[in-house]
């Protein structure tokens, strides 16, 4: 017998309404019945993204929302300016580079933020930049960028202002319309407590007038498509049908907390994660950015890292995450997204000293869950 | 209170070991205990798809692994087959245009199956051709192709046989080897009895070949870096791990049964069903090529089909298809695929019945139920 927690950016847990939701016999995605569900599904989105453009949901990874927003807006040759500071950062770069769409890249050190004042020297240097393209939370890293500081700065350009939020939205404040974001793209399997398999993307009027000169070959992620679709309430393709009647509970669920109180439980558990880290003598990888969603900590001197992920997850079932690319072994990563509350962080803060306590770190056994304990009574 | 019945081309109704699966708490992706799951989907996929090929899982609807065929295995510039009987086959000729490939059309009447003699025709006619784009069974005229005449015809020439199962596979007959197929494309909500929003697309040597010099920009669908992760029992994005799960627990149960059983099992479903529309006096949309998976048949004079398919899934729960594009009123469609067995389709014929009764048609009530059950204790 044992008991698995999940402390991942992605996927994060599930609450048992969503996983009941999924386990209901399927409906027919032609009907006024699954209607229904797309419009409620529309509008908690829409509430999520803090928005008034439409949101669109795809059947993709989330990586697949990010291309669809790189191909409606964008023609080979177009030039990008794309930040930088983390594996999906550079997915950006990937996916320009894939289309023929030159990527200046503004390379930003991995664990801080982008300077939004760099933003603007580039966009000033390169007026012909049509889009900048930027992460919310940078999931490899944990850390949090200042998208409203980049919006004030992208507003008043030609450029548009993409967002990845897909490690982010519904867990931390992003205020698409009044931050300036034109097109934001986000997944299922983070903030929005689901698993993976739906993406989201929003479009503000300023992206819809590029995407009518775009002249990157599209066919499944065409927005212009999808967008026909919708305005009859309808998606050009098979939807995946049970994700979108689960993603129904989950919106109803934030609507009920209301978004103010999930951020500011996302910042608790973020408080009380980084307390616990610090307490336990260990370093925060991004202490200047650190976001509320994923807590990155250096592993210490004379620990192997990623054996210290693999026993906590094979010894004990708490799965939390290594680093990737360049931080392979260097650091692991606490998510506190989503379905996730105090006791699930005490948890796994003890997995952790359990574990570093049988590696030979020294410290004082339950320093840690102390201080996650104070922060929590704060 | 009232129960749903769901006798649709996909979604198809779940069994409710999916069901149960897909309610199981997550699990993360980069993890052995994924690895095994993948594994084992991997194995019984190649066992639906009776290859020695690599099936490769994408996160997206069956449209998604059409168009992942087209961008890896063809350039811009390059000349296609594509055989258009239906709505699918037309979707092969648009994904082709999107992306600057020519398609030479190959129109079939809808209704009928296409003729592989047109498609040796063609071949001899234009070398150039470097890929036949054929559907196994259009779902919007229940027409069933002879992909093994196909085969033949297609595997002496330098061109590569891509075929969309996505209605079908794991449901009839379709042998990827020893037919020639080079690329064959399926979906999850058809014959593999899970919701959509998982692909599968195979790759043959022949095919891989042709993707080496292939210039179509792609990054989501690029099979190349699929195989990288493939090869390392991975996937390159963040997959749909319930989706995987479930999927796991339908190619187990079709194991179980065998492929043979299985497909024995969905002629009788047909069988029966067209004895019953016959019985009824109703006229098969295609007579002469029926599929096995679904049936279709004309609307008789008098009665508005689309009325028809509404009130059988408004007033009386069980959900049918209507006709699609230019069969909008004039052809219903009754699927058995997939989890579907006998008194699934008596249901089915007992709720034409009913409305086709109230609507006015003349006909001696059970007479199609009558058919059904006489042609099941054959």
């Amino acid at each position: 017998m044992r008991k698995n927690y999940l402390l991942t950016p992605g996927p994060t847990p599930l609450p048992p309404e969503v996983c009941e939701a999924m386990a209901r016999p399927i409906i027919h995605h032609r009907t006024p019945q699954f209607q229904n569900i797309l419009k409620e599904a529309s509008e908690g989105l829409r509430y999520v993204y803090q928005t008034k453009n439409d949101v669109f949901i795809l059947t993709s990874s989330g990586t697949g929302t990010m291309e669809a927003a790189v191909v409606n807006i964008l023609s080979p040759g177009d030039t990008a300016l794309t930040v930088q500071g983390g594996k999906f950062g550079e997915r950006w770069t990937e996916i320009c580079q894939s289309y023929g769409i030159n990527a200046e890249v503004l390379d930003v050190e991995w664990g801080k933020a982008v300077e939004p004042k760099e933003i603007e020297k580039r966009l000033k240097a390169k007026p012909k930049i049509k889009a900048v393209f930027t992460t919310l939370c940078e999931t490899s890293t944990g850390v949090v960028n200042d998208i409203e500081a980049i919006g004030q700065v992208v507003k008043n350009t030609d450029a548009v202002l993409v967002v990845d939020a897909i490690s982010g939205l519904g867990a931390i404040d992003l205020q698409t319309d009044s931050w300036f974001c034109d097109v934001v793209v986000s997944g299922s399997q983070k903030g929005l407590m689901l698993p993976p398999g739906l993406g989201f993307i929003s479009v503000s009027p300023k992206a819809w007038k590029l995407a009518e000169s775009s002249k990157c070959p599209k066919y499944y992620f065409d927005l212009k498509e999808a967008k026909k679709a919708y305005d009859k309430t309808d998606t050009p393709f098979t939807p995946a049908i049970t994700l979108i009647i689960a993603l129904c509970e989950a919106l109803r669920m934030l609507k009920e907390d209301g978004l103010e109180n999930v951020f500011s439980r996302h910042k608790k558990m973020a408080d009380a994660t980084q307390a616990a880290v610090k307490a336990l003598g260990l370093e925060l990888f991004a202490p200047m950015a650190a976001s509320d969603v994923v807590t990155a900590a250096k592993v210490p001197h004379g620990i192997d890292g990623e054996k210290l992920v693999k026993a906590m997850r094979d010894t004990y079932g708490v799965t939390i995450a290594g680093g990737q690319s360049e931080l392979k072994g260097k650091v692991f990563r606490i998510a506190h997204m989503g379905f996730i509350e105090e006791f699930d962080i005490i948890v796994g803060i003890s997995c952790l000293e359990k574990v570093l306590f049988q590696m030979g770190y020294k410290f004082q056994l339950g320093t840690g869950v102390r201080a996650a304990e104070e922060a929590f009574l704060k």
